[in-house]
């Protein structure tokens, strides 16, 4: 699995937005290239301390992420707001990846079934090679089998996602694509997490 | 496959919401329990015809659907303006599912995929009797699996699921999804969806 | 300042939705036309304090509005998620309004400003009786300017809004019309509101 | 009226999440910090000409518009899909406004509302000077009063804010702010918006 962070708005902006409801452009310590500590402490107090959600939909990151399972992009599906999807489509990539190999499944953590999914891969790639149509093929990929996707969220929504999604009693892939995310965060914008990582991962 | 609606709102809410924007109350001919003819023409001319769409979404349909693949489940999910889903969880009912006997799975068009299908499933039948974790067995589950979900869709929501599944180039088990959709509607309401279906399948 | 509820959708629903989820259909205790005691505790335990907030997006309440000032209407409209408005419209129906004399308007509690909101009222009539175009005279009306509106919200989208708007900080026309929207829905759902009427008013 | 384009997503993240679904990053012709030409024609054939409204919601416009009406506001606030607000609040800023000499409204077509529009402008002053409440004084403004607001719209919301607001027959303050819009957009963005300007604005 491999998380990137492509793009991200810039601090300052939702430090603005924040100004313009009070007016209080006049205080900002930001330039056109940094979030000074004022407008930065700011965005905590107002978004995250007193709970204003919406300025916080200003901001946007667009990650990639490579080689998630079925199992996660369905889990990661309900979480649809300020949240949108580009998924890689096996309707038309499965029998390319497959014969590129660049096909991929994530390895079971059970020795029973990790062997049966090397079973069921030998069984993809022999109707791959049999020319069955990709819309039948897919009807046996497994939850295992990976995707990549273009992501882009709202702050707010990377907190949700961060929230219920590091947690332990998350499935484990999840978990993983959780912390792939936060360690992809730039480290000037982890202040605005902290709250968001729960407690059993930061106690002790 | 069956789909069940289980509540939708009254079309009179929706034609007195449009007359709130008229302040044209006094000229709806609807009563408690019924929407009247001009109330009915109303809603298609501003809801449809001059796409004031938005008053579309006053109007909720809640459907049953049973017995559709993790394949529809995942293109549903893209759905998500004006949708709500509460899907059964893998993580909790799989060897329930398995030990009770209504664990499912749609059959393929491909006879190759079809023999395959069943091999996973003795598969997981054995990872379910020695007792495997949920979490690591639905790594195994393919596309083809059943699921059964509640969701609520706005009239909007469903027209465009409709003109955009109802048609040929779409996967045969999204397309009898939305057959299924279609046949749950109230005959009365059947004329707001008549230009979403497609032109494919009325001409001739 | 006045609130219908004009329809909403069964709470058997809602705890159907929830038992979905878990394959727990055999244990509701529901009808068709009735929650059981044992769905009605399902819904308040998952969907209110295990915070599974999207299964109470199964259920929308459709309200008429009527006599709130512009000032709520501007706020109102800061409430987008599970919200859905249908608005009188100021370009349509001003200069009939007026001629009809069901323009309204709501007195402030200054005196000096219920002066001044006379004064105006009078200008605006001046304007209608000159024929002034409702696009111009429309740029006269004051935030204490009364509208009508039909508006459905999720159960979500009603709790959040209560839970903001009845504390005593918030403007008192939106206290108004959060007591007016708390008083309109039916006595056996107010069980699902309780964690969400701020506790300044169920203090002693 | 003024608005300034804050930041906005690059194309290229666009043209990538489009890519992620046929697998065919090989073939993008982007750098880091430039679109190609063959991701240009690929946003605008896949999002404008095939309809995948998604892909264009990984980009986001974050606006700042000075000097709206009420009006417009109100209207404004219509267009909630893909669309975020942080307004001025006049519950904080009334007073501070007219002391600072900062406030302002627009000015009406009409020289019968104009010459109200400086009575009322007047009477708020004398509110001002008298210390009534903002919660007061603001039910005195009138929808020609002037907001401030930082606003973030996806692509498509931008989109479908042209087509309806720069027609003819939209409030002329309406389309005064689609135009400043228009006129903020990036030269290298303006094909995507060519099938949106309303015909009669590009014909002869």
């Amino acid at each position: 699995m491999k998380v990137t962070l492509l793009h991200h708005t810039p601090l300052h902006i939702v430090a603005g937005a924040i100004r313009t409801c009070w007016a209080s452009q006049a205080r900002s310590d930001s330039t056109v290239d940094t979030c000074g500590p004022e407008d930065r402490a700011l965005i905590d107090r107002i978004g995250n301390k007193m709970k204003h959600e919406s300025v916080k939909n200003h901001m946007t990151y667009n990650f990639y992420f490579e080689g998630i399972t079925t199992k996660t992009l369905l889990a990661l599906t309900r979480h649809d707001v300020g949240v949108e999807f580009s998924v890689q489509s096996t309707r038309y990539t499965t029998k390319k990846a497959v014969n590129n190999n660049t096909a991929a499944y994530t390895k079971s953590q059970s020795v029973r079934v990790n062997k049966y999914l090397e079973v069921l891969n030998e069984m993809i790639k022999d109707c791959v090679e049999n020319n069955e149509a990709n819309d039948e093929i897919s009807l046996l990929l497994p939850q295992a089998w990976n995707y990549n996707l273009t992501c882009s969220m709202s702050l707010s929504a990377v907190q949700h996602f961060l929230r219920l999604r590091l947690k332990r009693d998350a499935h484990w892939d999840i978990q993983d694509l959780a912390r792939h995310i936060l360690d992809s965060i730039p480290k000037e914008h982890l202040y605005l997490f902290d709250e968001y990582i729960p407690k059993e991962l930061t106690d002790g």
